[in-house]
């Protein structure tokens, strides 16, 4: 592990977007130092994190690199390539256009399409404007998980791009998107049928310890089992 | 305007993730040969279509390069790198890494934390299964755009990147994501206060031919004004 002293990520430990950043750090490894940032406490909205993150919103990664700026980088996708772009090795994108395209294809129907749709934001307009109890947004949230990822399913059966891992035979942003999702779910106890080929991906990904590390259970702050 | 024969673009008038793709392509002149695959009629679950995008969805694009898959590229911001990769001139991404990591994150405020909420397949769920009448679905949109453009505004007004466009004195994929919401939200009718950054970035761009000929308004397809 390398630069521990370079970023500092600021994250929780449920949070599907934190999540990507860990494992992406991990495959590389990249040991950032971790801040929590209690949501369910409101932490996000403290003075102290809004002076680092005006926007409240997590993940937020400052690079003290020298002569970085100190504005923090957000949005999961945009750090993924720019940890990709920072650490090139291992690659977690393809060497050719259109295999990259595939990638980041599926990573934004995971991380664009599908995972805006459950956030907390979200829940608390349907709760508190649209008269959603506990069962509509369970509902809702199994619509939107089984949509993405059956979605995911039939792309992934039915392209030559597939291979062990969502492109090919090494883990990807693509991988890295699936097992957020599919990590989240389980901290919901949600299950989505008929998504096979999801679940064999995710079950490579899974032997490698850059994602089982990332999990949110082994993160600071989940609540013991 | 070059490679005419290259791609086929299929997508509608009215939808965002098209225009994105319709702009980039104009920037770089580069011209696909497009396609209409009109939503209101349902064509993007016709069988002849299905045979070119087994998902139902557009944009999707199909490159007849030499030796290159007929697998279409899909999803607008991945198509959007796909592009900046395959025609590097002019740039639409800054040459550091934390100025890319800034205007994918500002892309992806929009193209990813604000637009899948106001989808086709979002109101089709909160109209047929939460009960939501025409008046709920406009608050739930007005909301949204409303959300993802206040935000975006702060960031403008408060980080050193911002110039001309959203970052620097080109355009770049953030103001393409940008320029995609406005020009839906006009389609929609739909007024977003507290956001003169914003605009003045929209208007920088719509003195570009390359977004002006994007418009909805100018697709075929349009309604007649």
């Amino acid at each position: 592990m390398t630069n521990t002293a370079r970023f500092e990520l600021f994250s929780f430990w449920r949070t599907s977007a934190t999540y990507r950043v860990r494992v992406a750090f991990n495959l590389k490894g990249v040991t950032p130092q971790e801040h929590t940032i209690n949501l369910d406490a409101g932490e996000q909205r403290s003075e102290a994190f809004l002076k680092i993150n005006p926007m409240g919103a997590i993940p937020a990664l400052v690079d003290h690199g020298p002569g970085q700026p100190q504005t923090p980088l957000t949005q999961s996708l945009a750090i993924l390539e720019f940890i990709e772009e920072s650490f090139p090795t291992p690659a977690l994108l393809p060497t050719d256009a259109h295999g990259r395209a595939r990638v980041r294809s599926l990573a934004a129907m995971l991380a664009a399409d599908t995972h805006p749709l459950i956030t907390p934001r979200v829940k608390k307009y349907l709760t508190t404007q649209s008269g959603f109890d506990d069962a509509a947004w369970r509902a809702w949230q199994i619509h939107w998980f089984t949509t993405g990822l059956q979605a995911l399913e039939q792309r992934l059966i039915n392209e030559p791009g597939t291979g062990t891992f969502c492109h090919g035979d090494t883990p990807t942003i693509a991988d890295i998107c699936l097992a957020s999702i599919i990590a989240v779910m389980r901290v919901f106890k949600i299950d989505v049928p008929g998504i096979p080929t999801v679940m064999r991906v995710m079950a490579a990904c899974e032997q490698l310890e850059a994602f089982a590390a990332a999990d949110p259970s082994r993160q600071v702050g989940a609540p013991k089992v």
